[in-house]
C-alpha cells in the first residue's frame, strides 16, 4: 500500500533513524538492507534513500531529492467537533485524501463542548499520515483541535484568506459562486454541528470578519458529509483555476 | 432524526399499514394515535397522514399530498464492488445524502468478482432509506448489484445520458470540463476498483459507447472516495445549471 515512509527532516547525505511507527512499516513490508526507499518530510519533499543493515530502529541513508511540490491550493476545513469519534476519524481520512491542507476541530453549542487532546490528536495524525501514504500526498495536513469557541473566533479573525460558511439556508450555492467569483488560493470552510450553529454563534462569526455564507447542495447533509462535499467541490475547481507551480523532477 | 416514514403507494383517503421496519420506527419515536405523520413514497411525493388507534401494524390515514418533487438531476454512480463491506455501506449512505439517484455495483477483474444478492441488497436498501430520512430526500436511490461484467457492459450500452469514467490518468479534469461543456441532466459516473480497470476492461468500455474520460483531482483517491468526490462535484454544478422544475406546496 504505502509508497513512502515519513521522517520530519531528511537531508541528502544524512543517515536517518525512522520514527518507530515507520520502522514497523518497513519491517512489515519486508524491505531488505540495500533496498531503495522513498522518504517524505510531509512538506512536499520526497527523497530516495537506501536501507542500511538491520538494526532495531530502521536506518536510511538519504541519497537524493527526487521531488518537491507545494499544494496547488491551501484549503482548510474548520469542522465543529462531532459526537461520534468514528465519524471524525473517517472525515480526517477522506479530507486528507482529497487534498485538504488543514483540519481544525472546534467546540460549538450543539457539538462536543471540549477540544480533543493527547491520545486522540495523535490518533488523528496517524490517520492523516496513512491517508497521505495511500494517496501519494507529500504534504500532510495539520490536524488541530481548538479548545474553546473564543479561540475559534480568534483563529477566524486572524485567518488570511477567504472564509466560507456552509449554510443550509444560504441564498447562493457554492457552485454558483465558484463559477462567478474569484477566490484566493487560501480558503477556509466552516462547517457547523448537526442542528447547525445557534443564531448567536452565527452572529459572532459574521461580526468577526467577512464570510461567504453559501449553500452546498439542495439536500440536508450530515455535518461531516457537508465538510467533504464542500472540500471536494472547492478543491476540484481551485485546482483548475490555480494550476501550475510545482517543481517535479519526474518521479 | 427521521422526518417521515416510507410507504410505497400512499393515496389520499386511504388507510395504509406501514411496512414492518417503518412501524418499528413509529413506535420508537413514541407517536400517539391522532398524531400527524409525514409519509413519502420515495418517488418524490410527500403526504400528511394521521396515525390511527394502536395496532400491531401501524396504520395511517393519508389526508393530503403536501409536496411533490423530481430530482433536479439524475446522477448514477456505477461503482465496481469494493472488497470491504463497511466501505460499501458507507458509500451508499453518503451518495444518498448528496442526492445520487442510482447506485450500481458491478464486478471487475480487480474487485470482488461476484454481484451481491438477497440479504446484502436489503441491507443496502435500508441504509439508503435511512439516509433519505436523515437528509429529507423524497426520492430514494435505486441500489442495484450487477452480476457480471457482460451485464455491466450491456447496461452501459443502453444508458441514455452522458457517461463519465473517473480516470486518474485522464487529460482533462472534471472541473475543467464542467466549466466548458454542457452535460445532459442524466449522467452516470463509472468508478473502477482499487488498482483501476485492466487495459482490456477500459478498451471494452470505450468500444461500447462514447465516454468522457476525466481526472477528478490531483491526488490518488481510494475507489469509494473517488465516487463521492465525483458525485459531489457533478451534483453541485448540475444543480446550478439545471435549476427549477419542482412543484412544492410549501412544506
Amino acid at each position: 500500500m504505502a509508497r513512502f515512509v515519513f521522517h520530519p527532516a531528511p537531508e541528502v547525505g544524512r543517515v536517518l533513524s525512522l520514527p518507530e511507527e515507520e520502522s514497523h512499516h518497513v519491517s512489515v513490508q519486508r524491505f531488505a538492507p540495500g533496498d531503495n526507499l522513498l522518504v517524505s518530510d510531509g512538506r512536499g519533499r520526497l527523497y530516495r534513500g537506501r536501507l542500511l543493515g538491520e538494526e532495531k530502529k530502521v536506518q536510511v541513508l538519504i541519497e537524493e531529492k527526487v521531488k518537491e511540490e507545494t499544494p496547488p491550493v491551501f484549503f482548510s476545513v474548520w469542522q465543529s467537533l462531532l459526537k461520534s469519534p468514528s465519524r471524525m476519524d473517517w472525515l480526517i481520512e477522506k479530507l486528507t485524501e482529497v487534498g485538504v491542507t488543514e483540519i481544525v476541530f472546534f467546540p460549538a453549542e450543539r457539538s462536543l463542548r471540549e477540544g480533543c487532546t493527547g491520545g486522540r490528536l495523535r490518533r488523528w495524525e496517524r490517520i492523516a499520515l496513512n491517508a497521505c501514504k495511500q494517496s501519494g500526498r507529500l504534504w500532510f495536513p495539520e490536524v488541530v483541535s481548538v479548545s474553546s469557541w473564543e479561540e475559534f473566533l480568534h483563529r477566524l479573525s486572524s485567518f488570511k484568506g477567504d472564509v466560507v460558511l456552509a449554510d443550509p439556508l444560504g441564498e447562493r450555492s457554492v457552485a454558483e459562486v465558484l463559477g462567478a467569483e474569484r477566490f484566493s488560493d487560501n480558503v477556509a470552510l466552516i462547517v457547523g454541528p448537526e442542528g447547525d450553529f445557534t443564531e448567536k454563534e452565527k452572529r459572532e462569526i459574521f461580526e468577526t470578519r467577512k464570510v461567504w455564507s453559501l449553500r452546498l447542495c439542495k439536500t440536508i447533509l450530515r455535518s461531516e458529509t457537508a465538510a467533504l462535499f464542500g472540500a471536494s467541490v472547492f478543491i476540484a475547481f481551485m485546482e483548475v483555476h490555480h494550476a501550475g507551480g510545482n517543481k517535479d523532477s519526474g518521479m
